[in-house]
């Protein structure tokens, strides 16, 4: 795992078999990020869950895949839930097939590589509320 | 309806319910926003319209839906035309089974929400023809 | 072709039948950029080839198309390798159904226009070993 900031924006690259979601807290927690946004992400997954909300089924139907896929949009914002970073993302997906798929992402291994960059809000807070999901921006 | 700036970021939320690009035009009003760049957009859609380029047909070709969809990705461009603020917005989109449709946006209300962040340009100029539909960049 | 610099933010477009990753060589040598991220890009495409790395198969499978698709979101970055500025793309693109597809972009012809923006890095190093394919971030 690598990454380096230049003014408020982190460049970092996940390497083959890191989780995703938890690396992405590693950054977080290393430049102190409370706020951001997700400018960019792509690379390869694999073990990943992405989900579709559903009103009818009053919640998240999820999927899981074990077969690698490429990652062709990576995005989303980082706001505090529960005083804990909390990642929103949505990804744009390949099969070998190159059909796409996508959803939001609940889970994800890193297969091969993943190279992004987070920009880091620092005068706003992004806050979630842990009871409904609602974002709010002060 | 919810936004913020940060030097030239704008970071926005809009609640269920709110016309997509109507909410993007209030934004551009509220912030000056004359020439910028969508940077992201997470959340979901439903009662779009998304349209394919045909040279043949000589013009867009759209297609309508109603049932809701994940916002996978959210790019494009706020340009003047015609002294407004126009948004060039494409999107990727997921329906309920995970398969990834897109095109150009045309139309789009809200599902659940929507969160997202513009850039905005201070120093150069984006204009568009308002025959040609060409983007200058001055 | 035509491009403006606003701080590290570099906005082009790029007109029909222009060499996609030719004609950003081209803004990345004129600004002199080593390392940097692709922000945003939308338009069409026409005669791509996009790809999936397969571990079994040891490299790149390739899909060659001829006709245009849109380009849902276009995604990567700018790294040094062998003294040559190399660009990592991602797309998402649709189909005249609106069916999506995506991979790792190896070629492509703008069509109709594309319109996008760079963001340049100035004070980290984005380097890709040639021949193992990795990013160093230093």
């Amino acid at each position: 795992m690598s990454f380096r900031k230049e003014r408020n924006f982190i460049v970092f690259r996940f390497e083959d078999g890191k989780d995703v979601i938890e690396s992405l807290k590693r950054v977080a927690k290393e430049h102190q990020i409370q706020s951001g946004v997700i400018l960019s992400g792509i690379g390869m997954l694999r073990d990943f869950e992405i989900s579709f909300y559903s009103r009818e089924k009053m919640g998240y139907v999820t999927n899981k895949f074990h077969e690698p896929v490429e990652l062709l949009s990576f995005s989303g914002n980082i706001s505090m839930r529960n005083n804990e970073p909390f990642f929103h993302l949505h990804v744009a997906l390949a099969k070998e097939d190159i059909s796409a798929i996508g959803g939001h992402l609940k889970k994800a291994t890193v297969h091969n590589t993943l190279e992004g960059v987070i920009m880091r809000l620092s005068e706003m807070k992004l806050t979630r509320d842990p009871e409904t999901g609602t974002l709010s921006i002060s």
